[in-house]
């Protein structure tokens, strides 16, 4: 009998024994969401459940819960390329009291609002506060897949990443005074759905970084059965992040840090024009990072093999 | 300042607060599942947690856990009349112990076979023993609304209720030699997924009796806008549960106890010979305990009114 003994041991098994039997079923478990096709249009799908501890502390407001359970299944839709348009709640308090419940309606319906979605469905229970939120959008288009990297793919990251993991960093160091500058970055992240729209006609392989670009790279490269060589010193972060914590740590903020929800693809060299047409209509720095290789993920700094020894998230191992 | 002191409230709060932006979702909060038009045909979502504690005990087997968290959202597919087929679960575990994975998996995979659904995805997260289920299903015909009951339609009840309750409550007796025969309507409910099927085609109104006869009819004659006359001596239980449980909770059992996730359903007088017909070929008794009139809700035995004071299961009281 094999043994459980980590998260990917967990989802491995989950998947081993699954019965797709639906012909429509385009895109099962392994990807950011699952895709049907449906009426010959996509639905693409995704659920994520929140608690506190692993997805938010006490620290942060109902406020700040209510939007980021929201947010996070957001960025699971934009990494697919979809758009996101039916959400479900399932919410479990434990008690009721209505200052908090109005508040987290407020970071709720903040992204609901933005992004025109409808919340059609869900459950209320009592017990530890936990959130489950599913997301269901459409696409009529291209979607992306994890596995969809081809070899010599330039990797692409949008926007700036480690500043999640630095505000994480930062709020188990005695000195929280540098806290407010990268608090935003954990607390309220902003998942990337009209980019990966407009990145599904272009982009080939696609994902978020919810775990960390070590972990979430890791899974492109698997799914695909490709590579990577990735230069840090093209990683975009923020200059900050330096003199806020020891150098030692710096890979493991930028690579090892989940929480970003910034996007990680993968993009056939030709189109580097229309990547740079994208990044100019949403304002959001598209960084090339490396390309992918046959085989083996190697980082380099100023040409040299950096040994990086960075796992990623694991709900069940610390 | 509104204050939120029952689930009730709770839900008010949230369907007070939402935002249904689309033309293509036909129904939201306020019934079994939600609905939404996709290219001309419908799809039928519910989402429900189950929890140690309100929803299973530490006396089910991990089997137990695994079929009814999936049987109770295939109750609610039932009671609009949809087919179900795809399912995502979100499964919180305070530990990988192997074998309890293994087994909870075998009570999933037997309704997951039963039914010919699809695993599409899902979460996995550390952390109090939780398990969120969504189904996604289909319908090309008519759905069954809990706002539908016409007056003078026939209520009915399929199979026999207040057995579930008699188990929850033998569990709480010193004498449990009972439990045995008791046991496996609470812990391994039959969802009625083919019977809702056919009903779809005939009833008017439809719920599933997940929180109790009491509650649930009030539900449908809340959202109807209408009452009822119920017939006490008419609700079909079982004999045993007289010799089971004291004369005085009977009706706690029968009217306030949940988890039988039998039908209740409305259905016009006209139509008794084809509920007779359905009836037969799905080999479930369908029993006609009154009928909906124009206001209250009004329990009766041997024609005198009973003062029924049971109000059904809320999560946030006791």
């Amino acid at each position: 009998m094999m043994k459980i003994l980590n998260e990917s041991d967990l989802i491995n098994y989950i998947t081993s024994k699954i019965n797709v039997s639906s012909k429509d079923v385009v895109k099962s478990i392994g990807d950011d969401c699952a895709v049907i096709k449906f009426n010959g249009q996509y639905l693409i799908i995704t659920t994520d459940t929140s608690l506190e501890g692993p997805h938010f502390t006490k620290d942060y407001s109902p406020r700040e819960i209510g939007y980021k359970v929201l947010a996070t299944n957001l960025s699971d839709i934009a990494a697919m390329g979809g758009k996101p348009k039916y959400v479900l709640m399932s919410l479990t308090l434990p008690k009721l009291d209505t200052k908090w419940i109005k508040d987290f309606y407020k970071g709720l319906n903040y992204l609901i609002k933005e992004y025109n979605l409808s919340l059609i469905g869900g459950d209320t229970n009592k017990g530890k506060l936990s959130v489950t939120i599913q997301v269901i959008g459409t696409s009529k288009n291209k979607i992306m897949y994890r596995s969809d990297a081809q070899i010599n793919d330039d990797i692409y990251i949008s926007g700036k990443i480690g500043l999640a993991r630095t505000a994480l960093m930062i709020k188990s160091m005695k000195d929280k005074s540098t806290l407010k500058i990268f608090k935003k970055f954990l607390h309220l992240p902003n998942p990337r759905v009209a980019l990966g729209i407009d990145l599904a006609n272009v982009a080939n392989a696609c994902i978020d970084l919810s775990d960390g670009l070590a972990k979430d790279l890791g899974l492109i490269c698997s799914a695909s059965n490709v590579g990577a060589n990735i230069n840090l010193n093209k990683i975009p972060s923020s200059k900050r992040i330096y003199s806020v914590i020891p150098k030692k740590r710096i890979y493991e903020a930028i690579i090892g840090g989940g929480e970003d929800y910034e996007l990680c693809f993968t993009v056939k060299k030709c189109y580097r024009d229309k990547i740079k047409k994208i990044s100019s209509k949403h304002n959001v720095p598209l960084t090339i990072i490396g390309n992918i290789t046959p085989k083996n993920i190697l980082y380099y700094s100023d040409e040299k093999l950096v040994d990086i020894n960075i796992k990623g998230f694991d709900h069940f191992q610390k």
